[in-house]
């Protein structure tokens, strides 16, 4: 893709991907002192977007039963036209707007599973969480129904006018990387860190 | 910092770096329909953030005159904890919240400047906006009166009881690098980038 693109209609697998590859979600709820907007982490199923956070986590807990606004945004590069006016971000982005609602039981075990693969994916060899533990983790889903996406991608879309000016004219392509895994300063030594883990330096997250 | 830390008090001028190293802002607004939370470009000065975008722009147009929300989150790695529930991330968040006002006039001409270089640092290079297009673009500012930060850093915090279990504890650090500018597919022969974008490949955005 070299001409700029910015469109506002994807097909559904496209906006999923979008969710797969970003790592936080900013969530926004309103309150009678105004709108509030935190980062959390998040994981998805294939109709919904669960979000978790503390029992006493007070934004989740105004959010259970409202309407939300989860948006989920990978910026790409920058964007650098002939004309400050044109400069802009090469991005993706998700907004899923909905009511948030409480999981419980068996599907909150699930959900928490879910959430801790997308974001860490060791869910598998930590210590399994607790009975106390899940009691005390509030976990919401937001359906996937009300969801929409923008994506921009390619080259700054110049006026004609400033093709033939004597500036320069191009993206800035912004990645994110993995670093070297770091053993807490706690870690008994002969303890290594899993393999799949380790692969993730120098990778980077799509 | 070794062992975790994960506070939410912080001096003005540490919530203004973690603002200055941030990219978008997620901005989030009250409507009939519930919330809705946007990334935008932005930047700041000493009291204001500031945002931008088309003169038609819904949330802007919308947000002008009303509480707001905006929120800078810069995602600096994995946690892994030897339990899951003890799972997290290193990140740096600013959440601002007020009323967002209209700038008008010379004001406005600098915001834009301000923006720009925050994002892409060429204004004064670039071919400079004329007033038609300064007036398609709207820009409000936001006051940094109500402002908080949440900051994690450093190692996972297990529980005792897990210290001598055979899970693995650490870090995954997670950096955003500049790839080498490219060049848009119009852009006439001859004409190369500018000295500082090139010095951009390969460095990370702090």
């Amino acid at each position: 893709m070299r001409r700029g693109t910015d469109r506002a209609v994807y097909d559904i697998d496209t906006m999923k991907a979008v969710l797969d590859a970003g790592l936080v979600a900013h969530v926004g709820i309103s309150t009678d002192e105004g709108p509030v907007v935190l980062p959390m982490a998040y994981g998805r199923t294939d109709d919904t977007i669960l979000l978790h956070g503390a029992a006493a986590n007070a934004l989740l807990k105004n959010a259970t039963g409202t309407e939300v606004c989860v948006t989920v945004t990978i910026v790409d590069g920058l964007v650098i036209a002939r004309a400050a006016f044109h400069n802009s971000m090469n991005y993706r982005s998700v907004v899923i707007r909905g009511l948030a609602t409480k999981v419980e039981g068996d599907d909150k075990v699930e959900a928490l599973q879910i959430i801790t693969d997308h974001v860490v994916r060791n869910w598998d060899t930590g210590r399994p969480s607790t009975d106390a533990e899940i009691r005390k983790t509030l976990v919401v889903s937001v359906p996937l129904t009300e969801m929409s996406a923008k994506i921009r991608g390619g080259d700054p879309i110049d006026d004609d006018a400033d093709l033939d000016g004597p500036h320069w004219s191009g993206t800035i392509p912004l990645d994110r990387v993995w670093g070297a895994p770091e053993s807490a300063a706690d870690l008994h030594e002969g303890i290594e860190v899993r393999t799949e883990i380790r692969a993730l330096e120098g990778r980077s997250v799509n």
